[in-house]
């Protein structure tokens, strides 16, 4: 962007980048139990001082790497070279199937029980879920002003969720391509009827 | 079924059924941390020993409750008269938004952090799968000898298990009503071109 940085901020910035990374991997493998500040600080290598700076609490930690791992997937997503319906839809499937998802489902399902992470990860998740949206919409080429084309999409992300969650106790890919190839094809169909 | 049962025989019974749905509610409510055999005793208003003696474990206990309550609502939808395809999808898609489908998921988030719930709860989760696809199959008179119906049946209840986890933190009925509408449609119509 032009900005110039000291080599402060440089440092600075990525010790952030390391410990909201540390922090989704802690998270999609030990589960929100096993996922405390000091954990997340151990596996970046960062002391606990230096991330307490950066997070003064475990809740800013979470929800900040969710979202900062969200918004690296749709960067990479963005930038994927115009393709087909059919590859489109299988490359959205495959965001809710990797760790970010786990990590997300486990800050979910904590924030069910638990008051203090429910407002921040409601609101996170509603701007994550509506940048996912607009991402679909604009790979798939989607006339969202065509009746049912929105919920069309829609429902395409919700299946992806499910197929996440689906491939959480067991390496589900068989079955996952076989039904993602079938639902893209029904995808494609409506879209280009609809178009 | 006709066969006679002692008084002694229907009360272990019919507190046995009190357990398993308090173990439900508890882990809907209060996630797999909140739900110890203490506090399902306590919420059924059954005794510890009596709790110890039908399920000697806390895995035991959870892990018959989900599946004592799949069994359930699976008979209760068997039981639905003969309706239209749309209506049918409404009614797949309840199943995975109330207390039920919180349970299970509280269990098999559990499950992927806790070695001695994984086995079990994947075991389990296969077997309420395959029964739901099998209703499923049955109620949308879904001919899976047809090339892609068996998929596109799976990737209905895929989304349907998403629209459960976009469930879980807000009330998310008016956007799944819409959703549900446009995928019950294109189902339909899946499914009517190919028999």
């Amino acid at each position: 962007m032009g900005v110039v940085t000291s080599p402060k901020q440089d440092r600075s910035r990525a010790t952030r980048q390391r410990l909201l990374e540390a922090a989704v991997g802690c998270l999609a493998e030990h589960g929100w139990a096993g996922s405390t500040v000091s954990a997340v600080a151990e596996r970046a290598g960062v002391s606990r001082g230096a991330t307490q700076h950066h997070f003064p609490t475990r809740e800013d930690l979470f929800t900040a790497a969710v979202e900062y791992v969200a918004e690296e997937r749709s960067s990479a997503l963005r930038a994927l070279p115009s393709q087909d319906r059919r590859t489109v839809v299988a490359a959205l499937v495959d965001l809710y199937t990797g760790p970010l998802f786990r990590a997300a489902l486990h800050l979910w399902v904590a924030a069910s029980n638990e008051p203090q992470l429910h407002a921040r990860v409601t609101e996170l998740e509603a701007r994550v879920g509506r940048e996912s949206h607009r991402i679909a919409v604009e790979l798939l080429r989607a006339d969202e002003s065509v009746d049912g084309v929105r919920e069309t999409v829609q429902g395409l992300l919700d299946m992806a969720r499910g197929l996440g969650l689906a491939n959480l106790l067991t390496d589900d890919t068989t079955r996952r391509d076989r039904v993602v190839a079938q639902w893209a094809r029904l995808v494609e169909e409506s879209l280009s009827s609809s178009s």
